[in-house]
């Protein structure tokens, strides 16, 4: 199994098992986690990294405490899709969060670090409230969840943790936390960490043209799409509205064809897509014929995903051993750092 | 070790260790708790109770963050004053919060059920923010601990929880939480609970004739107060302020002696106790005379909890040894509840 080696930074990152993954975390963060996994040293060939990958079962209850079926059902789902996309388990660990009690103990101690103002202040879950239409009835676990969230990072020491642009003040919540700890208890048991903010481009917008790629929205094409479902994704995908007949010159801008082909069109195909978004602008370009194209670049670049994913959502089993194995490994480091933060607060009563 | 027998009826209880346990405590709640403890079926023989009691050390955190230490040198000190006071470890158990991970587990589960604003209703934590001067600096781990407080409850599916008339909003959250659990996860798992409010005169109060009794407002007389520790407490009571003279008629209401004899003097001191009262009443009784009567009272009424006391003082490896095993059976209740709670919950991924 992975463990970490000298001078390895630790990257902690993850998902809520809420529905398969799409398109847009592939885009946005989990083709950035396969790259960071392989990076090697170029004088030693040591990787440079030790991810763990969170399954965070534990904060998707925290707004779906009344359907926590959801959870169970796309745990599995998600680690396959970490699995076909290229997470290695004997480079990452993959683990389950309500596997890691002690996540739950040290969010408990957290807890009492920081004020309700404190936690409220974060923009990123006020906006959050705003568009879950929680405002006069926000379940407590959801207002606390970037406490929990602190807990699984600090929890793991983390160096580095891939977020969006909006999360940043996640992690300045999780190193207030940090600095409070070892202010208050005079140690340096936690660390503070960094927030790695994707290059742009990074946030891909839904077939429909109008927001970010999200289940929820049903304008999201997921990574286990493949063949006619695939197709149909594609086929009705947002255009030009006003691109009506053939001939008629289109726009580029807000054409998420044309998006979708900047975003995974391979370099020997660039210079064809150019001379396309000419052609369409023009006029002459049919979309279906644009569409065509972008479907068959889609089935070359996913081609090994789809086939690994295949593969491993014929043996659930042998997934589901490497979470097994991948959560055993995460609770041994998660267990070394409570003991710590529980010796710093003389909680050890027993020798 | 105690373990539960068919039809003995669960009841939970205990502490904050954050001082010595004192007379209030005795009063207000232990002596029940013995009372309850040693209680047997006239028929069977058979206990009828099976006491779990709490030291709530992750509890005393939560407004203590700052300075844990005040936890972990009276945390055997509470445990002590338990077993001098008559906790008998073969009858109930004695354990730890924080040995017990699956009460957090718990608690971030229960969080998910209730939303701020019904956490805040509650006037018990109310008033508490009020006294504690927390107003708009409110540590979140305190703002919660009503959540965690019915982990502790629910996690042991107690019949009982003695209780504070205060208290009854806690109970009260607890029990919404049971319902609410049941109903959304369709299952029985969880175990509304009644509470058990004392007799009045329950609420001691203080040396000083102000409050009740309580370590911070500095009027407490500790179970471990015995010579003249006690006798100086005593000695400094307050009675009545116009009863300079010996000769003076003095005021029976509000005059801590007398509170106090009413307390504690055992049956066959009453006729004589109502005969100083008269005196008093009358003029010619000093103070002295009665604080010096008390102080016998006191001495011979808890003589027996003080020999135990010093007993138990001298060998603290024992008592933490009766901590120990105390909070290893409480924690295998408590795991049978949670594994019970996450499969109704359908968190049961391994096998």
């Amino acid at each position: 199994m992975a463990s970490k080696s000298l001078n390895q930074r630790i990257i902690l990152t993850g998902d809520r098992p809420t529905g398969p993954l799409h398109l847009g975390h592939y885009v946005g963060s989990l083709a950035n986690r396969v790259r960071l996994q392989n990076e090697q040293d170029a004088t030693t060939g040591k990787h440079r990294y030790k991810p763990y990958i969170l399954i965070a079962d534990m904060q998707a209850l925290t707004d779906n405490a009344e359907t926590p079926e959801v959870i169970s059902e796309n745990l599995l789902n998600v680690a396959i899709d970490y699995l076909a996309a290229g997470i290695d388990p004997s480079l990452s660990t993959i683990f389950i969060q309500s596997e890691i009690p002690e996540i739950s103990e040290l969010t408990m101690y957290f807890l009492n670090l920081l004020t309700l103002n404190q936690i409220e202040r974060n923009p990123t879950v006020k906006e959050e409230i705003r568009t879950k239409g929680f405002e006069g009835r926000i379940p407590a676990g959801f207002f606390i969840y970037p406490v929990s969230q602190a807990a699984d990072i600090l929890a793991f020491r983390a160096d580095l943790v891939p977020v969006g642009a909006d999360q940043i003040p996640m992690i300045e919540d999780t190193n207030m936390i940090a600095r409070k700890f070892n202010q208050t208890y005079k140690c340096e048991v936690l660390k503070e960490c960094e927030g790695l903010v994707p290059r742009e481009h990074a946030r891909l917008i839904g077939t429909d043209g109008k927001a970010k790629m999200s289940k929820s929205l049903g304008n999201a094409i997921y990574l286990k799409d493949e063949g006619d479902e695939l197709w149909n994704k594609v086929r009705q995908m947002y255009t030009d509205p006003d691109h009506i007949k053939v001939e008629d010159p289109g726009k580029i801008e807000g054409n998420v064809v044309f998006t979708y082909l900047d975003a995974f069109a391979p370099t020997d195909k660039r210079s064809y897509v150019v001379a396309m978004q000419d052609h369409y602008k023009r006029g002459g370009l049919g979309d279906m014929k644009v569409k065509k194209f972008l479907f068959e670049i889609l089935e070359a670049e996913f081609a090994e995903i789809h086939k690994r994913r295949r593969e491993f959502a014929k043996d659930p089993a042998e997934v589901m051993k490497i979470l097994k194995r991948g959560s055993q490994e995460a609770r041994s480091v998660v267990q070394a750092t409570l003991a710590e933060v529980k010796k710093a607060m003389g909680i050890k009563y027993f020798h």
